[in-house]
């Protein structure tokens, strides 16, 4: 079956996080991703654990479904391979700081020269350009520096960090849509272009409801816990084995969870009948609910809330998520064939597009595991040639 | 200046935030995104707070750009406005419960006889199909069931929800690249595609380091606080006056630390010396730091670290976000003119395409803004028949 991106060739200069998991979305949605890396070294995650049999589960989970080819980009020679790629290429992406590219020669201005139709994306810590831009940053720097951290977290607690890195994910996934975006328009255009992307911007970008806030009241957003800032009931709350999560999305299911949980009487109360005197009262009402749901377990509850329509749920262990039916079902925890570590099982992808396929089946790549096989397919180099740049350290 | 998008007709038929967001941002890059609401209703999001003038400044952020119109989808000429939209559509979202727009007849199979080529997105709490397909689901929900907020929060402490809606916000920008996806296989086909997003499937995707974990290990992640599972550092310290990140990416950047902050010796000190041996020592290490960072403030410990290239940062209100000098360089706080508010504030679009506009200057649109303007100029409809829809409450 086709996958929604089959045919098209992606270079990628990416190491860490960001820049891999967007070429590893990329590659579960069809593109071919050849992921250059530094002969004998590699991107720095192949030596972060964990580990299983000295490989690291944690590479090979965010650069499954690619190849790698190894080339010194230090080397002239090295530079010319990466030009022979580039004019096959529909995409280039890189991840370095600003400016590392093109001290390798590997500039957008050179590289579209080459192939005009390319779209190339920059990801970076604080974009191209700008104060910040000569600062290096991982997750969390971002995940501070937008503001995140401080909505996070208990009442009155510290600034917490979320405990996925967010801060390379969400602009990864900016990164898919951004590479998107530009091959729609050289679809209209013919040409390609450049796409600066900063990991801070994207984490601005979906601070939403706290800038929201900021903006129309002037008061500066903390951590409130597990609620939502302006909806009520939306919180964990505690059964009597365990948290349970309710969200009420208004009124009605509202006066649906009050007849759920044996209290009427509660729906149309002074304090609680909108959304917005249960914001207002939030503390009261929290309380009052504790004291309610403390009376059944959480499977009990979650029947009965489920019954009613009332969006609920168990907060669930990483054990949990693999062991969860719903999720095998969704393909989204799916087994990879690895070499070295067996099968991987890995998390599937979440765009299921009727009628394409949407399985992850290719494991992610030893270090350069298809250099020969792309220099020859590709480039159709000889065997003699290839020997030469191995030996000269090229590759 | 162009947008990457300019051309795409998006019909819109999502409310609250996983779908709006999606269409924003489709919006910012330069679709029309024609939200189609409840005559009288509307999207409930315009009746959450925070509020300013009575407007809501949460709905206005996360719809900006788009044109309103309002159509009565349980009448048939409501249904017939729908489909005569529908040819002209390149893209339809929706994020009602799985079964509510087959129930209006606006099914993909219906919405894709008419339009072939139509890119049909559905965003919903588990997908349209599997054991949990029937449920109702917001953010905390799919933030409890993905294992995010089992992961997130201080050591031993309770799971934490992450304080921006990311259970909504990580699906909408799947969403996007859905769509783009599913766009460029149609300008190879010349046949569009219907999309089947689960906003559970979306945040399994990301849970990614953890799921890694548990595979490898066995051992189920808990919350850690703000440290990184396997870099070290990476964490929040405590300064003389207040928090300061620091994030380690490896053992030459830990080298370079020990430097600035005057204690080469734990450079290669033997419990000290690597990522993993750090990681091991996490607490003993953490101590160690923060009495060490305690010497100096924030801003004195940031200079000299930026100077040695350690990436670092101090954590961000949502106040400081908005007087960030390099935030406002990168026009990602932008203010835009609201009819009603005035100039809102809001985040601005992390997509910087080179040669492409980035501004964001529509608002969001009020209640039935564009109806009589889209009747008239899309589907050139007369005055007469337009007052007759409106009389008959089909608009």
């Amino acid at each position: 079956m086709a996958k929604l991106l089959d045919g098209l060739f992606v270079l990628d200069f990416t190491h860490a996080l960001s820049g891999p998991f967007c070429t590893a979305t990329l590659a579960d949605l069809g593109c071919r991703v050849i992921k250059v890396e530094a002969p004998g070294a590699g991107d720095g995650f192949r030596r972060l654990g964990p580990f299983v049999n000295g490989s690291s589960a944690y590479f090979s989970g965010v650069n499954r479904g690619k190849e790698s080819l190894t080339v010194n980009l230090k080397h002239p020679d090295g530079i010319r391979i990466i030009e022979a790629l580039v004019r096959k290429a529909d995409v280039v992406v890189e991840n370095f700081r600003p400016g590392v590219m093109k001290s390798f020669g590997l500039a957008y201005e050179h590289l579209s020269s080459i192939n005009p139709g390319l779209v190339y994306l920059s990801i970076s810590g604080f974009g191209q350009e700008g104060p910040y831009s000569h600062l290096g940053a991982f997750d969390i720097v971002v995940q501070a520096m937008s503001g995140i951290m401080s909505v996070t977290g208990v009442e009155d607690g510290g600034p917490t960090r979320v405990g996925v890195s967010v801060g390379d994910l969400i602009p990864a996934l900016y990164g898919v849509s951004s590479i998107l975006a530009g091959l729609h328009q050289k679809e209209r255009t013919g040409k390609g272009c450049y796409i600066d992307l900063g990991m801070l911007d994207c984490l601005t970008a979906v601070a939403e409801n706290a800038i929201a806030r900021y903006w129309a009241t002037g008061d500066v957003p903390g951590p409130i816990g597990n609620r939502h800032p302006v909806i009520t009931p939306f919180s964990t709350y505690t059964a009597s084995d365990g948290y349970i999560v309710i969200a009420v999305g208004g009124d009605a299911q509202w006066r649906d969870m009050c007849q759920t949980v044996g209290r009427p009487d509660l729906a149309h109360h002074p304090d609680y009948e909108t959304n917005e005197l249960r914001t207002q009262n939030v503390k009261q009402l929290t309380a009052l609910l504790n004291e309610i749901l403390y009376e059944k377990t959480v499977a009990e509850w979650l029947e009965a809330l489920q019954e009613a329509e009332v969006p609920c749920a168990k907060v669930n262990t990483i054990k949990d998520v693999f062991d969860d039916p719903h999720i095998r079902h969704r393909n989204m925890i799916v087994g990879v064939q690895h070499p070295i570590m067996g099968v991987q099982e890995v998390p599937g992808t979440p765009i299921k597009a009727r009628g394409f396929d949407d399985s992850i089946t290719k494991p992610s790549p030893e270090l350069g595991e298809h250099t020969d096989k792309l220099l020859k397919e590709v480039l159709a180099l000889s065997e003699e040639e290839i020997n030469r740049l191995f030996v000269e350290g090229v590759i």
